[in-house]
């Protein structure tokens, strides 16, 4: 038996859902941003980053969402169609909002930071009644990031958007993806993430990100098995937990525990690896690969990303993801 | 086997939550408020008379909540102290946040209407913090009003409160409640709702409020069968649907389904009519009365209070509840 | 020469602009409220009581506002019309504003108390583009209150009245009325106040409302004469200083200085005085009368409504002032 | 006589108030911002540029305004630090704040739009408590940009800055600096820009900016002698009317009128035009230069900074100005 079933004959394979905005990254790196002169834009938002990933692999992905009416409203919609993403049900913004931005400080490979403007974005505009069922209806799995979530009324978007999936029998897919910006408290974080989780098939998220999650719900425990014993319990398939460097640790509904490693990589910057691991392995569980094999996607597709300048920009093929992976085996690594 | 099963030896019998507000009925009565020259005081709020109805028919009654600063905020207290309801979940607001007003006009026996003063109300600022573990494990069942999801924190608030319950094995209880007011839109009431009533053991709602909780999920049944399928589904074991003149209908999970009448009144007002059929008929199941008899304690409980001129002060002890039905019953009604 | 000069030929005298609420007072008096049982609606608010006041000494008076869209609001534009106010300028909110309300508690006649409701009320939404400026020409006075400019929009709406008013010559009136309620701070209080005070031809205002004006401008003076010396060289002809039960202090742009007493009176509470006060003695400098007679006519009125349970309807006719003034004489007081 | 007294002996010339932000100009030109790649970063901000050009010119300059507490209001401080620029006054923002943007885009010379961000901005969170006396009063001249007024308590500090100045005789400078950004509407717009200008020695603003400070006082006139007379009547001295390409006419209250032409320039985009020359017009006043002198200053600065990539890195100094005057003069043009 199959850890999720994916209903057949449907248009789209994967549809994100959330955040779309704009990376600037510092073209000098290695010094603090008072110190750059100049930024080069991307596409960014961790789950347009994933859906970019997915149809780089190939994946047909779609996106619900929304834009600002403006220059970089229309630069993310081009940027979606250009790379073959199916735009829809994203919306453009008619309140005067903004697109979400991150600046990004590389300060050394291991020290970046982000400054964020997430003040009146568009992105959190998104009406419960601009979510499509018939859309939705349309795909295999949807993919929720939990920034949708933080603030009205994109969240309560997110809710219908899920039960519309229920209804429909899509594989929902819960990107934990916490940012302290335009939350409230991390008591609201945990609330609604926790909200959503009950309701989803595969959970990705860091360690600290379940963390945040769980708070409420018992004595933070920072133990993997807890937390996929939790979920697993509340009705999910796939619990996977990520450290970072030290790779990632799967859990099954069927009892199954797998861990997964990193792929060496000549770091620019970490910002991005989540993703494109997020990206590759959602590819390889709809392809019906065994999980260890869609954690060596994930792996290999984040050792590329991590020694490139951008994310989105930077989202490999299925063909550069094996070549690498084919690279390493022969190198013996 | 019983449809719901209360914890033994628990200090409270039962927790209210959310809106505490003041009443003030105009004394004349039979013409627009208009005209109106003064108004009569009385704590209100769906939560707080039930609250008050359970703790007159000998239920140890308990509360969580938050008043204002003020006048107002002390008459609560002190009326909720004085009718023995515990009020160590009760918190004072600090942030200059006014109590929540109920105006109300009786224009005729059927035709009233309420003004309500609803910005910046106190009831609406508890904070998921402020929400006593503890407390809530120490009693058998709490009982949650859909206002007290209108607005942020207090909305997560009554999350981190189910979450509690759900973990202390306490029955949960909700109340739609549907008011207009704070409210951003119909969407929003549904979403939370539903994610509320998910979570309940015993939901209890006017046709409207199960029509208005239902829109995003199907189209619209206006159909008490499918509205108790669909409940029951979701883990419920109680679904009342209330239909003011013409009594209401009770579902259990066991398949069984209980029509009750209303009994013979002089209506004053029809202020009150839910607040006191639904506290009578909480303290019927919570001992362990069969469902018919918890409606009739409920309807004559709901005959009494509309034909007085409050609905907090006029709720009636299980003496004169039982008087009533006795009466009618040797009046052959 | 007379101090002001007062356009003949205009079809009213004067016009008030503010605050529009109602006063809800306890009717039993002398206990804290969190003990009353019952409150009288009356129309309230300072410029409300003011033109009332002035209406019923028989100045034509109007009002520029903005009234809530319901019972409350339909109530006010009834008994200013009932008063013979013309409220032509008088709007209804579209907003879903509310009426202000003033909960007032008797402790004790010098202990009074008021529990106000200014979240989201409709006098503050009165917009610019509201204020008419052929309603303004139409007028001999405009009397403006400071709690107008608690908030945008109507704190725009005073500064676009005063310019219709110096371009008409209509003689601007000024009541500082400092209400703590909707300010965000004293500072922001000052600012505005002062900009008003400076376009106005009377301003009156407690000892504590100047000082409270005049922070930034200089250190604290609790001075009359230096206020007095300020605003008249602002451009001001008469300045009246209120020190409630001492009496007021009328300082004149010739060099005047004129001490006004009180009167005795059975005082239930003391709300209201100052409206009292206000409406007389503009009713006398738009009679030119001399100052000292304006001050005695006004504290003749303020002797009457401290004594009564209500402002606006307390407000006397110009024979009752008379005769208290006759009487008081008669008994050599 | 002269037109303007500027105390002698003050340690500074002149102090600068309200925008503190970050331009990002496109790298790319002439094509439209979705299409451009990169950006580089300057300060910006009108009265940053103003201030940025003062101090170029030589005169002691100074600021009072906010930066976010992030690594573009650090590079925003340390900018006006290396330009010489006085930032004893100058806060950094302890709410989380961001610093504003300009993401300027350059279709061709003469189509240049700009795409801001104003939401949350740092500079719109300067109190009035943070606005010094002693600083203002250590000053010449204050000059005082629209923008600043945009919101509170952005805006009751640029008053309270006014009543500082006119305390302390300090020559006050009104750059009107309409954006239509952040503003409620062109009605507020209208009443600030008229309160402060009323309060201003010299107003320097466009056309079209005149045009909206005064519908509200009469009819529209676009009419720059309606416009000198009205300003000059309420007490200014000098009212420079920008028209682009066209020059400027200067009225003063002498009864001077003086045409100014513009120089011949290679435009890259026409940003920073305004601000150049008003930076150094004010140069020329200070110095006590004729209004033609100040006028011809003016233009051949605008002239320097059209022709380059930005506006405050661009602004030139006097001997560079004055290479500019001499070769056109010797060309003949």
């Amino acid at each position: 038996m199959s850890l999720l079933s994916f209903e057949p004959n449907r248009p789209l394979d994967l549809i994100g859902l959330g955040r779309l905005c704009v990376d600037l990254n510092a073209n000098e790196i290695h010094r603090p941003m008072e110190e750059t002169l100049s930024f080069t834009k991307y596409l960014g938002g961790s789950p347009a980053n994933i859906a970019v990933a997915s149809a780089r692999l190939g994946l047909r992905t779609g996106f619900i969402g929304k834009v600002s009416n403006d220059q970089f409203g229309r630069f993310i919609m081009k940027y979606l169609e250009d790379t073959g993403i199916n735009t829809e049900n994203v919306h453009v913004d008619r309140t005067g909002a903004v697109t979400g931005l991150a600046f990004t400080e590389i300060k050394s490979p291991t020290e970046c930071s982000i400054l964020m403007y997430r003040d009146n974005v568009a992105d959190l505009k998104l009406e419960p009644s601009e979510v499509s069922e018939d859309y939705i209806a349309s795909a295999k799995a949807m993919l929720v990031s939990g920034t949708a979530l933080a603030k009205s009324p994109s969240r309560e978007a997110v809710f219908v958007a899920l039960e519309y999936a229920k209804k429909h029998n899509v594989v929902t897919l819960f990107d934990i993806d916490y940012r302290p910006w335009t939350w409230q408290s991390k008591t609201e974080t945990g609330v609604y993430c926790r909200l959503v989780a009950e309701k989803c098939d595969v959970i990705v998220g860091g360690r600290d990100e379940f963390d945040l999650m769980e708070t409420a719900v018992g004595p933070l425990r920072q133990d993997d098995r807890w937390t996929a014993d939790h979920w697993l319990g509340k009705g999910a398939s796939i619990i996977v937990v990520k450290r970072g460097g030290d790779g990632s640790t799967a859990y099954t509904k069927d009892g199954g525990e797998y861990k997964g490693s990193t792929f060496p990589a000549n770091v620019v910057k970490t910002f991005g690896a989540g993703d494109s691991f997020a990206g590759a392995f959602i590819y390889g569980i709809m392809n019906g690969w065994d999980i260890p094999r869609c954690q060596e996607f994930g792996a290999a597709s984040a050792s590329i990303v991590v020694s490139s300048h951008s994310c989105s920009d930077a989202m490999p093929t299925a063909e550069q993801i094996q070549a690498r992976i084919d690279r390493f085996r022969a190198e013996g690594i």
